[in-house]
């Protein structure tokens, strides 16, 4: 946790005391070793950044005085559509996306997606905050990225994917594919990465049709929370 | 597992026929569902790779004939230098590691490294050898990393780094750095990673000493598991 982030309803009167309980209380006294005095980043959720300077100390609560002067960085300009994964890959790969600025996911639906996956409990809303916090902790960041469920792919496809495309560039993560993913680009990118055993040809045909470049990443088969900020790298 | 790794121990008389026991036995049977006349890909470690038909399965063990005919990609141009972390990083980063197709990786003490976790049981050489293989079974590769310890910085340094940096470019990310991290370059490259806390300017002096170029990877801290294959997506 490299910057402790709040809700204004962690605000106490005066607006400028923050008073941390449960597991940011645990984290400034066991991980951070803080003490009364101390100076911690904090950030508002979604707003500025600063510094809390912690003024009481007890075995429930810290309190911080707060300052917040500074903006978060600048969001990366990519939108990342995403084969829903595995449980505790859902968890992995929300807190990697958000730890680099990513600021939509979409989980998709394709045909190598078992069904049983939608019903994982790590895409219940609260699960979901909870790892995008994690990332913008180890991030230092405040901006909360959106995440939308997608169940059916065709419709999605042919009712949305046009409008989220636009003015950006098109990439579909293809193994084989003839074309190597673009380095130091200076444009937005919507980056599609598919299920672990790969589009089904009509899935690909589907994305092509609509502009996607299908491009290959190397000789080998990385993790997809590996995946992604090595995509991450080249790209920007 | 995309590349089912093993040992010339695993081999049968003949030399072509290979069986499977205890992980990889249960992996081909509830992962990948293995039955009879099946062709998985299957590696010789530090040797060649190609399919295995299966043969034989029963409760105990699986039975592939193996054809052995291609080599196993290239390795990555890098040699990472990298502060020990804590034992469940350690185990991360080098699946990480060896899944981006690193072959030399070398933890280093540093002043803000806890002397405690040299004693990290991660450390142990099985440990490693365990970490490494998953690394290679889900990038298809067979070649192991040579793992490398080393708890004193200054004789390290001092006695060992100039050898390793030659006709290299070396780098070493350091937040605020004036540098921004090159990309899509042509050379090999020695990338040292340092601890959480960062490098005491002793440290980052003796390294600058030595020919390192200071590096920024940008606003946000990333965890060493996507610090990593993001700067190997933008060198190369």
């Amino acid at each position: 946790m490299n910057l402790i982030i709040f809700s204004s309803q962690d605000l106490m009167d005066g607006k400028n005391c923050l008073r941390l309980t449960g597991r940011r209380h645990r984290h400034v006294l066991e991980v951070l070793k803080g003490k009364v005095g101390d100076e911690l980043s904090v950030g508002l959720i979604n707003e500025t950044m600063g510094t809390g300077r912690v003024i009481e100390i007890d075995d429930k609560s810290v309190t911080l005085e707060i300052g917040l002067t500074s903006d978060p960085p600048k969001p990366l300009p990519l939108t990342l559509i995403l084969a829903l994964p595995r449980p505790q890959v859902i968890k992995r790969v929300l807190q990697c996306a958000s730890s680099l600025g990513i600021k939509k996911i979409i989980f998709l639906n394709f045909f190598r997606v078992e069904k049983s996956l939608w019903q994982s409990s790590s895409l219940r809303e609260e699960a979901i905050y909870d790892q995008l916090v994690l990332g913008l902790e180890q991030a230092k960041d405040t901006v909360l990225p959106e995440v939308i469920l997608r169940k059916k792919f065709k419709v999605f496809v042919e009712e949305e994917l046009s409008e989220i495309i636009k003015n950006t560039l098109a990439l579909v993560a293809h193994p084989g594919a003839s074309e190597d993913c673009p380095q130091k680009i200076k444009k937005p990118v919507t980056l599609l990465i598919g299920p672990e055993g790969g589009l089904i040809d009509y899935e690909l045909q589907k994305l092509k049709d609509l502009g996607f470049n299908a491009v290959d990443l190397g000789p080998r088969i990385l993790k997809v929370e590996s995946v992604l900020p090595f995509i991450v790298g080249k790209l920007f």
